[in-house]
């Protein structure tokens, strides 16, 4: 079966505001086994709703509205659903009385546009909302000869999650065919996209019962996968059966395959080793030592490092020489390498990081170019240095170049 | 004129990832004077992306596709349309060969997959992109007999933004009727956002020709304000009043009235004063280096910096005594004051920051809790400390403690 996510509330068309709720109304109906074709947002206007609702109910088995069903003039879900579904509605008298006592109970007078929120529609099951004043409704029945089942939902996400938790899901269940599940996420990093895909569409094709969704950022690409099935041993099998050629073609390329990120990864190996890393980044500006404390619990082997923006503080904290600095610039092989071996000595750690590069805009001349980068990791075993070009913007070549150095010592630790 | 935006791609109805693009395309559209009516999120299926765009252009005046225009399999938003449009699509040799120069410059042999994205919609504009391989198309004609815009774009956002800044806004502005907007955005450091609201109600409230939206995040509060008018000066006008109102009552609370973001406001006046800055930091682990250097130009003002996650690089890199950590623990106002004069004195800046604090989740003690920061800002007139106890998350905590250091060095210069 699927399903289409509608959001409602004119905010949710302007440029400060986003609809979150349905990320989570979607791995909760994936796990059903419900598929999300499509997500629709529409503003507080009768007409576009009712057009939006009924381009749903054409195309989709469960149609779910959010928002839309407060006490304010701009709250018109309950009629253009209805409307949409050429159905009526009443005031339920229970409802009002609840209302009532709700604000009674706070020492405050309803205004009467409260009332409003006790309107149902003609057939619709009332839904209790614990957490505020609208509750929501659930309607299931014919639409144009065919079966549909139609939730109503307030906006704010905690009433939303809350209700949807305790009083759809399983309803649902008892609604949709019995289907199992299997999803597994491999991590991938520093390979390009359309390289990453030319070598791995010939498996994945092979898996026309396993959806396959590649999802590309700087220096990382995810693979999702997933499957169902009626019997929960064949999905597993499936996508397990999937990763493990997957894995096969695509070699030390892949960071993870239980969607653990690359500085998670970083971490569990280092913590292993019982290993240490310090840094001295330059055009990262601090972006790397970031990423490592991001994780919980990195103090056990990140002792620290160094931001050596300026000349001078390459040689104060990781002991560049100056004279290097001046015969190949502080954008070069040589520095990338002292800085690794200096900032490693200085803190006495396993592993020392150097980055140094031009992540522009400015900056850049024809034989540094922006993007250009040296990462060097120094360990007893001698000094690496990786060269690249990366494109792009400010921002995405500074994650790029982190991005590179992390894999540096995945790849050594590994 | 009104608009649909259609986000594409299957990881767009996944629980992982959300369409962020369309909020920038709203900013732009409504400063044109496009009202955004709807946003479908579609995934890659041709039938629905068919559906999709069918729809979308039977109820709007423009229609912009963001994504599917990459070289796999998934990449159907050029067949998708034309088919809607019951336009055919020729391969455009001069885009062949421009992909082939682009991989060729960087020593990469294309992939055949490629070629499918120099494939142009008849009658569509080519819209070059600087900083991918896909490029735009711009579409403009009848669809049933009314004036259609279609803009493909597409989806990854550095390209999207670059791409639809320097090629569509002006051919935009050529086909919509001229309406003027006026915008104000003031950032607010530091302050509650109902204490905030409170103050600012009263204010805003007596301009209902304003649409007023409060935004708050960890430290910052965004007041965005837009009018439209057939007048420019009459729009801007009621902006900038209701901005000197609002200005007036939140005094020095106030960050900027431009949109300026605290680390750029800090970063004007560092320039101002020919000032420099060095930071010192444990809990925030290089975020608030990594903020500063964010802003391109920083190596005028930041020289760098420590990460001092251990107490040994806290002696090491910014001299803190080591029996004034035995004695204070290291997170105290005594450490956050050693580790700003340290390294101000290490760095040779007009200012130096410190930073200490436990970040959580673990590490927290009934004395010293999750979420309690030393700040402290060294300049040759003395040391000015701030003690804070943050809520939420590690993520939420650690940006707190950089906006309140930034925000003693923007208060320190004003």
């Amino acid at each position: 079966m699927n399903a289409e996510i509608i959001a409602i509330g004119s905010e949710l068309l302007t440029p400060f505001r986003q609809d979150t709720n349905s990320l989570y109304l979607t791995e909760k109906l994936n796990q059903l086994g419900v598929d999300v074709i499509f997500k629709t947002i529409v503003g507080d206007s009768r007409a576009h709703l009712t057009a939006a609702a009924h381009q749903a109910l054409s195309r989709t088995d469960i149609v779910i509205f959010m928002g839309g069903l407060g006490p304010t003039e701009d709250d018109l879900t309950r009629e253009a659903v209805a409307d949409a579904l050429g159905l009526g509605m009443h005031r339920d008298a229970e409802l009002v009385a609840s209302l009532e006592r709700r604000f009674a109970a706070r020492n405050m007078k309803m205004s009467p546009n409260n009332h409003k929120q006790a309107d149902v529609i003609t057939g619709a099951v009332v839904l209790p909302n614990a957490n505020g004043t609208a509750p929501g409704q659930w309607i299931s029945g014919k639409y144009e000869d065919r079966e549909k089942i139609i939730l109503l939902l307030p906006g704010p996400p905690h009433e939303l999650k809350a209700l949807f938790d305790q009083q759809c899901v399983e309803r649902l269940r008892a609604k949709v065919p019995p289907l199992f599940i299997a999803t597994r996420e491999l991590k991938i990093a520093m390979m390009g996209e359309s390289l990453c895909d030319a070598r791995i569409a010939p498996i994945y094709k092979r898996y026309a019962d396993v959806q396959t969704t590649i999802l590309a950022g700087a220096g990382e690409i995810q693979l999702h996968l997933k499957t169902r099935s009626d019997s929960l041993e064949h999905a597993q099998q499936r996508v397990d059966d999937l990763v493990e050629k997957l894995e096969e073609e695509l070699g030390d390329f892949v960071v993870s395959d239980n969607g653990d990120s690359l500085e998670q990864i970083v971490s569990y190996y280092l913590q292993m080793r019982n290993a240490t890393v310090a840094v001295a980044e330059s055009c990262t500006g601090g972006l790397l030592a970031e990423r490592l404390t991001h994780i919980s619990g990195s103090s056990r082997y990140f002792l620290g490092g160094a931001v050596v923006y300026s000349n001078q503080l390459k040689t104060a904290f990781a002991d560049v020489p100056p004279a290097m600095i001046k015969r190949h610039g502080a954008v070069s092989r040589e520095v990338a390498v002292a800085l690794a071996e200096g900032i490693r000595k200085r803190c006495g750690t396993t592993f020392g990081i150097g980055i140094t590069g031009v992540a522009g805009p400015t900056g850049g001349t024809a034989e540094k170019p922006v993007g250009l980068v040296f990462h060097a990791l120094a360990s007893e075993d001698g000094t690496e240095v990786v060269e690249k070009n990366f494109p792009g913007d400010r921002k995405r070549i500074r994650w790029f170049a982190t991005q590179q150095a992390l894999d540096m010592v995945r790849r050594k630790l590994k």
